[in-house]
């Protein structure tokens, strides 16, 4: 997608007189030779100027037109779909995907812009997600021409919202230990029925189309199933939300409970088995919030930052001129700086196939991890301010830990890495 | 208070036939020669009789009258008053008080009632502590004869409500600097009127009597003011509550403003004068919140114990058989069982008159870090799962992180015990 | 041992004019109710004034006898064996073993000495627990009659120096799997040969009497063999040093060789079989190892507390006015208070008859484990000048990763805590 | 320095049948799109072929010629002054100066022939960064051309020893207080005299050269002065060797000790005064130990891999299968992946002149806190055996130590960034 075209989307917004602090410095980038803060190893410095656009066009919309809204909407526990066709106006959706009304923007460019949205909000950012990587990446990378052609354009636009059912309730960590099956339909040719029970599922309430993953009964391989509500007799799909989570209030969540649901052959997709299909899916996500994650840590920093300038305590100094106050915000700084070029640098290798991953399961936990950590220590300047929403770091620090948790929780990765390491596997 | 009372409040409790898992764990003690995960070292051989039998009859309370209240109360951001005066029929408020219809239990008997209602929730304890500690005990350890007959008999039984306003908006960690000043009236003698603005003040939009810090203008000292709501000219005193919070949900929490509001000069402290009267209500607090915050402490560790034994991964394998798990389950048992032996220690010396403030800082602070950094490493166990409400340990987690902060965040302990170690000050 | 004994013991030792600050310091204790940096949580008020006095004594002993020492005898790797004469001297070996010439002592009053010799250095404490702990303590637990009164007496005066012989080359964490075996002597009635290697043996190249402990060939189990260097033909005991270690350089470690090594029968202890003998005696000098590293901890924060108000930088001002520093000092000083407290604790039960072995796990696992961090955040303190071994702090650190390693290494006694916590072992 | 030159080098090296394992994996790279552990996010893709011939050279070297001396030399505190003529021959020393008989590479090379060094040893690479960095440096940036020739090339053969004196005793991380003083000479004209003591100062007894800082009595300035060993009257200078250190024993370390040391006019630095000097060459050597302390981590690595699959325990199952070993690893491992690319990126900024010093105060700071870190975790997985130098291990850690704490004390380099962040000071 070139420069010009998300210049003209931009000009479709709203031009606020006023942009909230962090729209503006992000606007405005520091001189060259001065440490920046807020861009402390100078990660720009690797992107190209297409990369810099794209990052500039997210960032603003995402300040304008989100930031304003998240924080009624993570108390309601509220998640406006009508998001889903704002980014799909400004090309944010499946953005790495070439063709199907799809920018085809490099990889990191797509971090980029989960990182934009994750700097407001991590559930916004996971409701992008599985819209981008797990679904219509999953479509992309696996789908028949017809499926292709049939969702890529829709869900680019966000008039189609995708869900990814891989979690069962009893199977978080081990997804090849599924119990959901996709039988030969008993009467009605060409047609399987999937019976079975997924969870923790992102959009599942208001997807349109729900790419589910079910043992195929004749093989007992898993196969991804293309399941579209529409379509679906009553009774035969439910997606009951997740009322009052601990975090990602701002997005939706839900079940899917299929119950001999009937789904035609040519929805399945034709190739891929057994977990190489939902896995390389998960691959792509996880590497959207490697750099995604950064955003939200960024957010703390900055937020911090600001409270620790405003603030006075003790003879009038602010709470920055203190040193525990200082190593707080140096670590969390660093952890930024660090995670932000080890994502760079993956992202660049997925782009010449190089990316193992390996490769991602490192980023994605490291990443985590860490603004997870130093989220939750950044919220110690605020000392019992930050019980109040209204400053935004508790938010974070809800979010956080769920994204530390899901698409391969933590422990499970350090695993992952120790199987690379030692050749030896440590799961059982 | 006799073992006897205290079996005999009990009766008027309705006896569930089926208790919840917890009350039942700590009904029944190990045998005594074996290792006890919910003690392991033990430190009910260091208590007398009598205080077990008010910890069992406050456990019992806990679990079954609070208990199946709090997840619903904690969505609703929900306190229900009554609560105060089930305590205070149980004998639970103002329990190491003597006389006026207090139970006159030892310090680490009034610490064992505080462990029981946070093993529920830290937001219940937080309103009992306020009741107890910060508002009874202040009235009785500075109160005149006069003050101490109209407030405390009503008070141990729940039936006046009392908040503590020391905090003020700009002096959270500083409350030497606060603003809220006290001057003669205009008109009225025998009376002052009192202007300025307290905040993060537990019970304030339901107390019937605040007791407020305020500087005495003749002297720019700090005295202590009981200030009752029925008495306030309308449009002199607001308790506004503030909602949304990111923990303590199940407490109520408000700011107080006072406009010129009127308070007899009985009511206030007759003698204490500076900042010795509130450091010497919030050290018997702390000591509260020390004991009681390892009540949900051990709360998470039973969670996730239970979690960890009942929910299987990778070939059926229970989650308790990973060594992440259990390193997990090892820490946190440890720390629960450290924390408990310091606060019986210092519990002893402060009935001895030995305790000083720096133990309480010490315990206060270690205990709340060990609290909330084990049951941040407990949540992991959980997975995604953590992220419904009904497990109840993301709970914790966001309350542990309130207690943390509140009543001395952990770094300003950090520096009090610096300096008590080194002589040299560091505020500043 | 009655106050008498140990003030008439003292009476032979010089007395010099000028202490170490150490020996000052401990002499005098602060006054009641202040906060006492070297004992926060006033475990002293835990203490027997027998206690008190065993304490004292050992202190002085250490500080004027050992301390003068250690900084040599670490640089050369040298163990002066005529240590544990002196400490024999004082009673200080086997203490809490009645009669025999010990002095029969409570355990806590045993884990107060080896505090006073870890204060100085943890190789010294380890040559002391290997004699009073693992030997004599092995020896009176399960040896017969005549082997008490061959080796006891002249043990608790240091004449005859033991060693304890359990972990081999190839098998550290898990001893059940040892190789080292006896066998019928081929040729000698009423002898065994015993043959295998035992490595990283506290005093095996000094001892005179080595309790080994071997599979008997008849039967599969391990038993344990009282090997007297004396009666051992040429070439059947070789008991080589182990030199160039990283840490403990003040004490003597070696391998114990057997090779055809002929033990008479009435050498074996008569009944004990199984892990259960070796595991007891370890049980005792971990419970040594967790009070007395203590000792090691709190020299640290003494050293670090010195350097940090003499070391001036910018502007004058002592390190210890930087909030940084001071949080340093209040860690450790914290985890200081709290050890000491479990460590009194368990010694308490274990005299009571209520200790299990989970519990000893805690505390040598948690109070190792503390000193070592600590420690090394403490050495931070002096910043490029604890590379100069005068400064004590860098031979603390370096010891301490050692005691964290043996007798069960920290993660090793996660796992035993874990198992005993959840009912389900992870070791495999 | 091209390719070829680097190869042909290498010829005049004895080809060893067997190298050591570390010679060997560093030799043969994976294949490309495989999960490397000892480069798991590829960091060599962003390297030059230059720079890959550069670092397999400095890496051969190392391992072959280095690598058998150090455990010899650590134990004895010996440096071999023959090492800098080697690295000299094969034109390691002053690498990235252009001319004066220097190579001339980038920075990243020059860090890539510090991260080889120090894969055996930091105690090498600090002999090497004081030669190549702060005195080469130093000349090259500040000294006069006469200067230059007089001393460049026969440093870049190692054939001039230089040393670098700006730490004084009591003025450890506020070198701005230094009390060293350059007067006139009384009588000599043209000539200064310097008095003053400087420590910690690697070199120093065997240096030929001095590059030492010091305040110049007429402005109060700060300039530097090259003193050479063989001009300076008998008495005037003194540089004895500190022993008995707890670290970097294979490197040589002394004082400077300067009275009234002549020293003529033109040894003086041209131009440069006050802190701008002596910041400028430790900003280059920061650098240096930035890139270069990764490879004593990689090392810590591979030995702990290593040792990991070769130990078993439990069943003969190696430790490497353990879910708390792999945890060390992956942990590591991580870390040591995200900081090579740290200090790849800022090496190229630095060659485009954007770095400023605040990010070479993160990377410094970040690599070697983490490398430290990680060294001490990977330690653990050794047990008892660690406290055996030949496992080389516990070396690292003691070396690692002094890196976190020279050329900027990690909290003083957080204070740095703190600074930078905040724009507000708090090291007074």
């Amino acid at each position: 997608m070139s420069r010009l075209l998300y210049r003209s989307c931009l000009r479709g917004l709203p031009q606020r007189a006023v942009l909230t602090h962090n729209a503006r410095t992000f606007a405005t980038s520091a001189p060259r030779s001065q440490f920046d803060w807020q861009d402390p190893l100078m990660s720009k410095s690797l992107l190209t100027s297409d990369e810099l656009a794209i990052s500039e066009t997210a960032e603003r919309y995402c300040q304008e037109q989100l930031l304003p809204r998240v924080l009624q909407a993570y108390r309601d526990e509220h998640y406006d779909a009508h998001i889903l066709r704002e980014m799909g106006e400004l090309g944010l959706l499946g953005a790495t995907i070439e063709g199907y009304g799809c920018a085809g923007v490099s990889t990191v460019a797509g971090g980029l812009i989960t990182r934009a949205v994750e700097r407001v909000d991590s559930g916004y950012r996971s409701g992008m997600s599985v819209q981008s990587s797990l679904v219509m990446g999953g479509i992309y990378e696996f789908g028949s021409a017809e499926q292709k052609e049939r969702y890529l354009p829709g869900m680019a636009k966000g008039e189609i919202i995708g869900a990814f059912g891989l979690t069962e309730p009893n199977h978080g960590s081990d997804p090849g230990s599924m119990e959901t099956m996709a039988r030969p339909h008993p009467q009605k040719k060409g047609y399987y029925v999937l019976s079975g029970a997924k969870t923790w599922i992102t959009n599942s309430p208001i997807a349109d189309v729900l790419l589910v993953w079910a043992k195929l009964q004749e093989t007992g391989k898993i196969r991804g199933f293309l399941v579209e509500r529409k379509n679906c007799p009553a009774g035969t799909l439910e997606t009951p939300a997740i009322k009052n989570k601990n975090g990602l209030r701002a997005s939706i969540t839900g079940m899917i409970q299929l119950e001999d649901c009937p789904v035609p052959h040519e929805n399945m997709f034709p190739e891929v088995e057994g977990l190489k299909g939902p896995f390389s899916c998960l691959n792509s996500a996880r590497y959207g919030i490697a750099l995604g994650i950064m955003g939200a840590l960024e957010d703390c920093i900055s937020r911090a930052r600001t409270y620790a300038l405003e603030r006075k305590q003790f003879k009038g100094n602010p709470l920055a001129k203190y040193q525990l106050v200082q190593k707080k915000l140096a670590d969390a700084t660093t952890d930024a700086a660090y995670g932000t070029l080890a994502a760079i640098q993956v992202g660049r290798l997925k782009d010449q196939g190089k990316a193992t991953p390996e490769m991602i399961s490192m980023i994605k936990r490291q990443n985590c991890d860490r603004a997870l950590y130093n989220a939750r220590v950044l919220q110690e300047i605020f000392g019992g301010n930050a019980v109040s929403d209204e400053y935004g770091i508790g938010r974070h620090v809800a979010n956080l830990y769920v994204t530390q948790t899901y698409e391969g929780q933590s422990d499970i990765h350090s695993l992952i890495l120790g199987r690379a390491i030692t050749g030896v596997q440590a799961f059982v």
